[in-house]
């Protein structure tokens, strides 16, 4: 299959002045002006928009599509408390509807690889809920990393969550391997892959986590933990181990090229040098960060200290939205709170938002539009009313204004929103199956 | 005319479990459940939506559409710095262009009234743009307080912006009693206001100050200006008066209830106490404060000092988007930034955005949904998928979630947004428009 996109205003790549890409079985094949197809190549009119690579985004808990706006007057462990008894409802019909809204609207926002931090587990003799995950991601056609989490410790033993959502660390790392056999797709044109994901440093124990990376490092999988997010879980990670979060995590030894961090909003000097010395990456989500009131990251000595820094729309319970183009606008706006001078460029936030998000998952191969990557795009009008006046540098327009919906986005070369609109599925539909969920947690 | 409002998931109203709100003659006439009327009653159908007070911007330079982008990398002065020459050929050409695209923008995010700061003077001989400009908001249909600014103090004397862009006090009063007289429409239905509003403490003299000051007491007229928005202006504040911008201002004389300040981010605890007393309103802008790196407003302080605060999108140089829904969400994003218990709470947030406006400009008639009060009202789906589970409370979700254009919008009682489209003009037109004159400005 051959697509030609023709006609942008900007192609965010290192080849000046392109206004063509050219797609050939999932990869992109040429890039430039004026390119010259044949009859066979179906067209993506670019005009009046701008292609950039398809945004990853690298922390997200889908199911919390369906439980927005609770917890509203809550920091993060109040916020959870509220939160829980609704989560121990979860099953795999949530599952499935939330994904495909969280999918969708991420699609929409240009998001093309996306990870769900997934740490609910089924109910006993229940179906696995990332299964009917993987179905729905497919459904879409979004790429998935299905980052699969668990919980060890419960509430009552220094934990988090309640009993019921905790599991063995037995039971966790057979299903590790049995989702990991049945969905981890190692080809290059992947839609679903998995990853070994601890809910928490706090709701596990150093047994399930170190086996978690074991089992990553030797299925070559990534590795995924929340960290470092607000300051009552510093205060209670030091109080129960002795060690800040950073300094637990190494002394486990889950740190390293194959982990990625989400949120590590309050990181020392020290920390830092950890995650950089140790080729960690982060996932940062500052609007969850503002909504729960935990702060804002040091975004800028982040990347000075060389980490891989990419960006996650998180939760939806806590953003309360999926949109990728919106948290990289974000990113990039509260990076400035303490002066521009210490904050992003555009150029810099979109980077963080597709390279970083391709690095940060130890996927190259996306993230950047390159002859011999992935055919992962996106396409944005910048002709419309809020693209007034940003003819100088479209691209930071894209960035600086408020976010749109994509005009066109590809996965693997393949049209998965065309005109503004999902190509694999109906919104209202897929709206409407949520609420239905959705409505039962509330009665039932 | 007649229009019943039918159907919506929720009314923000004091009455209880509304889903209707009957409109005649520009007014609110009923409000409740199950309304009915005669067959000669437009219905407008809010079913799988929610019905808000219109959104009242009381921040804005609308001229910067068409130049956003510029200055990414500089705070306030840098930035100002950077634009002055491109505003240097400011004219109502621009003027009307840009208001058109700014008054789209703002409707399509549920904005019902807006200010314009317009603090360019006219060149010598030429027509005032803010007779353009009256003209392009009357043709789309938003109510426009167009505060018509000035300068008398040039850069080369401590003041902002280069001389061509000062102009004497005679001339703006004359140019200031000239546009009152046309355009100052004092009725119920109005359309169009005037208000006095000096740029900025450091680009006038206490001479103009008081005299514009004067004049809008004597016509009641508001009175606006910018104030304590970076510390650097602070500084430069102290060093050229000894007194600090609010100070200032009180000595002035031109602090009260018929003024209000945009910005206002660097206030010491005396400054709330002077504002608060004094009975000053202000207009917060969160986005514009973060892109320039002036850092955050104290935003829990003010509403608990009686303040009214009032929300601002600013210039879209600065924004770089005319959002009011989605600066109402940044509003309470960033309230949080030191902990959710000194942040705001979602319908505080939209109060801010709606009655907060209404009562910094003095026009209690506008932003609340009441019997009685006028007829700006936006409807806003929350069927879609970005509102999946916010069924439990879909107010805040509207807040919560990265927001959409509105279904539709009314301003005294007539559609001028049905669904999600302007009915008094075509976005691709007033972009293209727009542009064009953009380009005349880069190259010209």
């Amino acid at each position: 299959m051959r697509l030609l996109i023709r006609g942008a205003d900007a192609v965010l790549t290192s080849h000046p002045a392109a206004d063509s890409v050219l797609v050939e079985d999932g990869v992109i094949t040429a890039i430039g002006t004026g390119l010259v197809v044949d009859a066979g190549t179906g067209i993506v009119d670019a005009r009046g928009a701008v292609v950039v690579p398809g945004l990853v985004n690298t922390h997200h808990h889908m199911f919390q599509c369906l439980t927005r706006v609770r917890g509203q007057e809550h920091g993060l462990f109040g916020w959870l408390g509220e939160l829980w008894p609704l989560f121990g409802r979860h099953d795999s019909a949530w599952q499935e509807a939330a994904t495909a809204v969280a999918a969708g609207e991420l699609l929409l926002s240009g998001c093309t690889t996306t990870v769900d931090h997934h740490y609910l587990p089924p109910a006993s003799g229940s179906p696995d809920p990332v299964d009917a995950q993987v179905t729905a991601g497919r459904r879409l056609g979004i790429r998935l990393v299905s980052a699969v989490g668990s919980m060890d410790v419960d509430d009552a033993h220094g934990g988090l969550a309640p009993a019921a959502l905790c599991e063995s660390t037995d039971r966790y790392l057979r299903r590790l391997a049995d989702l990991t056999d049945r969905h981890h797709d190692q080809g290059p044109a992947w839609r679903t892959r998995i990853a070994a994901a601890p809910c928490h440093p706090l709701a596990v124990t150093s047994t399930l986590a170190r086996a978690a990376h074991g089992f990553a490092r030797d299925r070559e999988l990534g590795f995924h933990t929340h960290l470092a997010e607000a300051r009552d879980e510093e205060a209670a990670t030091v109080s129960a181990t002795g060690l800040r979060p950073v300094e637990l995590l190494a002394e486990w030894g889950v740190l390293g090229p194959r982990t990625w961090l989400a949120h590590c909003v309050h990181l020392s000097d020290g920390d830092i040098e950890v995650l950089a010395d140790t080729g960690t990456a982060i996932s940062l989500c500052p609007t969850s960060n503002l909504r729960l009131g935990s702060g804002i990251s040091r975004i800028r000595d982040l990347v000075d200290a060389g980490i891989t820094v990419s960006l996650g729309v998180d939760g939806s319970a806590s953003n309360d939205g999926g949109s990728a183009l919106a948290e990289a606008r974000q990113l990039l706006l509260v990076s400035r709170v303490h002066g521009v001078e210490h904050g992003l460029t555009a150029s810099e936030a979109l980077v963080v938002a597709t390279t970083g998000g391709a690095r940060a998952l130890g996927l190259p191969e996306l993230g950047r539009i390159e002859v011999g990557a992935r055919a992962d795009l996106a396409v944005f009008d910048v002709s419309g009313l809020n693209a007034v006046g940003t003819e100088a540098d479209p691209v930071a327009g894209l960035l600086l204004s408020p976010p749109a919906t994509a005009r066109h986005v590809l996965v693997e070369g393949e049209l998965v929103v065309r005109d503004h609109a999902l190509v694999n599925a109906d919104p209202a539909e897929l709206a409407a199956r949520a609420r239905e969920v959705a409505r039962s947690l509330q009665t039932g």
